[in-house]
């Protein structure tokens, strides 16, 4: 059994920090010790932005979506497309559309997508919330902007089923080649797809 | 230019938490955001384990090492070897050396390696508290555990130089095949090494 290298406070540094993702045992170790090297430029800071982050951060009550106020910056912003709603699995895609600048409307996340295999049913997403928000009326349209993945993909089959009868368009992410992709590097079915829904240029 | 995606004090942790070696701006963005959705699991404990880090870490005045006490608990552990001294370039390299058990002795951390072209001169290291150390007596052996890079071996032969009319014998890490390594895969140098410092069988 390795010795234990630092005392029991650096220890817990280091344990809680490889359960962030992308951080390993190893690079756990190297984070924590470069926490504590630079001490007053980055481990004060670090500690207080989380201090900060832990009285002020919620979920907010009406999409999901995290922020420091309740509604979200995003529902309470009166200049967005109110009739448009985008469908998300998670808040991380949420914000991957935001910073593509992809749509000005607003969203609703699921947490997560159905799974079966993974014990993960209607019942655990946020999809009676959704059929909710678009049975109050004033939404027109719905993207369900979820995964292309097998998952993803039966999420949205199942929510353009509980949406059926009300008066809503459904629509999907259209598939494609990725710009900058090569089509050398591309799998069939992304190549297979782009080819169908072709656009007139 | 992206919007900013979620709120002031989020972007804040995310910026921080991209200053960790390891962890981009991506990864950074996916813990921020793993961190506020385990709030209670995860982001309390690890704000209150900086905290205590803030308040108890300090740098040995000794050896360099990092720890919770000073002289830090290697130094103060009197049933280790106190003839026998190991240098190491970084706190790493002695908490990897403690891991593997490698030796039961003292240590003194340099805090890099000589690198005329980075600024790095034996000022900016620990030498001169190194040769004060020895100076002191009692130190029978002073082992140069530092990386086999082009800047550790010149950090070495200037502390051998430096050593030179002590009475201490200056040794160095082993060159050879890593322990499950496999021939085909390993340089000349490293081969050479291995077979130049050949041992009994």
């Amino acid at each position: 059994m390795p010795r234990s290298v630092a005392g029991p406070e650096i220890e817990r540094l280091i344990q809680l920090l490889a359960k962030l993702p992308g951080l390993g045992p190893r690079s756990a170790r190297r984070a924590a010790l470069h926490l504590v090297k630079k001490k007053d430029e980055l481990l004060v800071p670090l500690a207080k932005a989380m201090d900060v982050a832990v009285d002020t951060v919620v979920v907010c009550s009406t999409c999901g979506n995290i922020d420091t106020t309740d509604p979200c910056t995003i529902c309470a912003d009166h200049r967005r497309d109110q009739h448009t709603l985008v469908v998300v699995e998670d808040v991380a895609d949420l914000w991957a559309l935001e910073r593509a600048g992809a749509i000005n409307a607003r969203y609703h996340v699921l947490g997560g997508a159905l799974s079966p295999l993974d014990g993960v049913g209607p019942d655990d997403l946020g999809i009676d919330k959704l059929v909710g928000r678009v049975a109050e009326g004033g939404i027109t349209e719905v993207i369900l902007a979820v995964n292309a993945t097998v998952e993803g993909q039966t999420t949205a089959h199942y929510i353009m089923d509980r949406l059926a009868g009300q008066n809503v368009r459904v629509s999907r992410l259209a598939h494609g080649v990725p710009v900058g992709g090569e089509l050398d590097y591309l799998d069939e079915g992304t190549l297979s797809a782009a080819m169908r829904q072709r656009t007139p240029f």
